[in-house]
């Protein structure tokens, strides 16, 4: 399944942020009869992800569980995950084991980790036909226009399918601002491009985003997973009405 | 009444804009229930406003029905409105013979209009305690930030209670942009703002202006008076969940 195509954006994705077997199970049955357009195992929430034969028996069962499209993400601590007990070349691994191993159909990796691991990620990928997102956050500050292209620039050289990228805004200006960077950025880049502004004052950006090209809002499943997540049915619900007002806006 | 006080923003206001006595009581049976915070008159819809006593009388009319605050407003041809047999003169006489008799709140009259006249409406509009909206209308583009400034410092130097700007989006930048004015300019001014970005495009001004300061969103009763305006109770609901999601703001 190619994402993004005949079906109309933003795709609506929950996080599952179980840490163990039970949680996530339990997760999956509150998440998927909400019926979710993505859902994205935030595996650095699981305890014992050193265990690989564990993490892949859980992505067993998530991809079974699950009817819709499973994004992968191991977050790395720098940018917003859990700490987790491994190196970044110890991720890649089992981040290749799990794009060989489960039907999940797309995988996350930051753009800021080493262009090595990256290429291994994006060339594993690809042979194992999963999209590669490729993400920046900045849970600080909205950085410049000219330094957030700079990232977006970065992460489609690398041959992503989807650039990411989730910053934190310092004012209500820094929330135009970002939404006025996605179309700029949408404009700029052949891939698709997966943007907010995070914490309460940015979760306009969860709603209008799409307006200004952001193919995928994240929203609460049963946890958060970033701040300002909007409850998924709150968030389709508003989507839905403002697109019938504004209509397609192409 | 004053205005803008004890309530939260922001008001909901529909337009009147029926030609005759029969539509305006028609508009008013089907608005006043829908609980508009405020109701616009739009007399230069009225056909036979020459008549200065049947205008009275339809003030007088509108008065009666609505236990919701009115707004009259006589849009000049050249901002939007319809084309009528008034000069300005007459215009502004007419304007004070409906402050001086009838229970309206607020008069909006044009920033672009002879100083003199305008002059002569605030002063009345200060003794018989109406509310004086000055207004600025592009039909044609969103002029630069700091040609809006201009408009809006203008419009406070005459002493206007409220400053309205409502511009064309010819781009989804341009939406932006006007939000980021409008923060600007209601940081800038001592009155209250109310801003739209107008056609389908600018639709999203309508639902969001109130996060950056714009503190009258138009809305459709019956009929449309301008375009991109949002059905009342579709509005409505679309302002509050935001504003749950979004809180206070501040």
């Amino acid at each position: 399944m190619k994402l993004f195509q005949n079906k109309k954006i933003p795709y609506i994705c929950t996080p599952l942020t179980g840490k163990n077997k039970e949680e996530i199970t339990e997760e999956l049955r509150i998440i998927l009869p909400k019926k979710p357009d993505l859902v994205e195992w935030r595996a650095d929430f699981l305890e014992g992800i050193e265990d690989e034969e564990y993490v892949l028996s859980i992505a067993d069962i998530i991809s079974t569980a699950s009817d819709i499209p499973i994004l992968i993400t191991i977050r790395s601590e720098k940018e917003g995950g859990e700490k987790i007990p491994l190196t970044e070349e110890e991720k890649v691994n089992l981040l290749s084991k799990i794009c060989k191993s489960t039907m999940a159909e797309m995988v996350d990796f930051e753009a800021s980790n080493a262009p090595d691991h990256i290429m291994q990620l994006r060339k594993l990928s690809t042979e194992y036909n999963k999209q590669l997102i490729l993400s920046y956050h900045n849970f600080d500050r909205t950085p410049s226009n000219r330094e957030m292209m700079e990232h977006m620039s970065r992460t489609a050289s690398f041959g992503a399918d989807v650039a990411k990228i989730a910053v934190m805004p310092k004012s209500k200006e820094d929330v135009l601002r970002l939404l006025e960077f996605t179309k700029q950025a949408d404009d700029a880049l052949d891939i698709p491009i997966v943007s907010m502004s995070m914490g309460k004052m940015g979760s306009l950006s969860r709603i209008m985003g799409w307006a200004y090209g952001s193919v995928i809002t994240f929203s609460v499943g049963k946890e958060s997973s970033a701040p300002g997540q909007v409850p998924i049915e709150k968030l389709r619900s508003l989507i839905r009405s403002t697109q019938e007002i504004v209509g397609e806006w192409g």
